[in-house]
């Protein structure tokens, strides 16, 4: 079984990417589950076309949870599963995501027979409650979603972080980066500076679509909507390399003077773009 | 002593226009205290012309604090402290803020004579901690940073909740949205639907300026680099706005529904502003 993390920093479009990228693994013949650990809780709206009820609002109502309670059936028969998150202000963040995991742990659902576990869990936040799927080892493998945006990449680099602490003692592997253009400000070239600094690289790419802003609309990923489109392939060469990745990235997260650098680098990129 | 904190999403500009604030602040003959609340720890950072190290840093190689190990002077006399977080993907995201607010308490520095204090809070973390400038009564009013980009009004949205939570038991205010533009795609008229909808208004708007990505690369304020700016002219304005703020807004914060609706707004608008 591969159970892969997508991370990435809030509204950089990993529920999007994760969504799309489920959807697109399960019409290849897989059997997916996806798990949103984002306290947001829309990682898997794009598969179920609407908003499904979180664990953590649940277990407000009801005290012992039947599997039916917590995991809703989607699109390609897909198992959609949202932790949720604490009422503003108010609690731990990252309790949603233990939270889940004891359920799914009580449910046994973990032992069940199937091929792939994508989870989709926000990364911008340095609380030991969003790298449970890495400390706990209920993910094997990282990738991270990220645009050009200083504060993306600063998020990624805290991510990198994160999975420097576990790789050895958990064994959790890297990946790479997926660059989401989101709109067409986001440059590449910025991103593959972050790589080589980094020693890291970029697998994969999603341009800039408005059929990935229409399909959002819908509440539909890409494999239902558009299976005919350019980004169909696009996606489905993304799944295609997560699924064959052998890899093991040997990267280097920035220093705090390095992230320093390229944060100039990017601020004077604007400046330049502007002025052009 | 006014009290007062800017919240906003990770990367959205509050520290640029909080530090920026404190400093025109303090240029108008206040004295002023600003806090940076946010892991990454460069809140001050404008005001020092190069980064501090952080109360939880500082607490690694010692125990007992004196008043001059975090609390550093810096343009025109402005007292600068940032609380700094944990290592990614470990412990508590919040705690800085908890063991620093402990700190200055222990060193008696709230019982002194200033005129302001801002604190800078990051407010995209549905984390307890988070709201200890409000919920422990560290600030009396509360401003809000906000582009027109979605998840930056998503943040908005629950930083509001969470003042709605604290406001009638600890008196919290809600001073307003602070429109932070940063670069020309962000679009007043969204906020604005969203201020309507919330019944909340836009206090202030801060223009996309070369002079302000400049007066960041230089560690700067622009009350420091640029005192004969348009732009220094709108932060007075807006400091002025702050300083005499009477107002008490009777605010409602958006419910799921309505954040959906919302974005579905947001993402119509993208594909029109594409298609123009």
């Amino acid at each position: 079984m591969l159970k892969i993390a997508i991370y990435g920093k809030g509204g950089i479009g990993k529920s999007t990417i994760s969504s799309n990228l489920s959807a697109i693994i399960s019409k290849s013949g897989k059997k997916v589950l996806h798990i949103g650990c984002d306290p947001k809780g829309d990682s898997t709206r794009n598969l179920m076309g609407k908003k499904i009820p979180t664990v953590i609002s649940i277990l407000k109502e009801k005290n012992n949870l039947n599997r039916e309670d917590i995991i809703y059936e989607g699109f390609d028969g897909i198992e959609c599963v949202e932790t949720g998150g604490p009422e503003a202000g108010i609690g731990c963040a990252g309790r949603g995501i233990i939270t889940t995991m004891e359920e799914l742990e009580d449910l046994e659902v973990f032992d069940e027979e199937r091929d792939v576990i994508v989870y989709d869990v926000l990364g911008d936040v340095v609380c030991g409650g969003f790298a449970v799927p890495m400390r706990e080892k209920y993910a094997d493998i990282i990738y991270i979603v990220t645009s050009s945006e200083f504060m993306s990449i600063f998020a990624a680099n805290n991510i990198m972080k994160s999975i420097k602490n576990f790789s050895k003692m958990k064994n959790i592997k890297f990946g790479g980066l997926i660059h989401n253009q989101r709109n067409n400000d986001s440059n590449i070239n910025i991103l593959k500076i972050f790589a080589d600094m980094t020693k890291s690289k970029i697998i994969g790419e999603i341009p800039f679509s408005k059929e990935l802003i229409k399909s959002e609309l819908s509440g539909k990923t890409i494999a239902e909507m558009y299976p005919n489109s350019n980004l169909y392939n696009n996606f489905l060469e993304l799944s295609e390399k997560i699924l064959n990745n052998q890899d093991d990235i040997d990267f280097s997260p920035l220093s705090e003077e390095e992230m320093e650098y390229l944060a100039a680098e990017i601020l004077k990129e604007n400046i330049y773009y502007e002025e052009e």
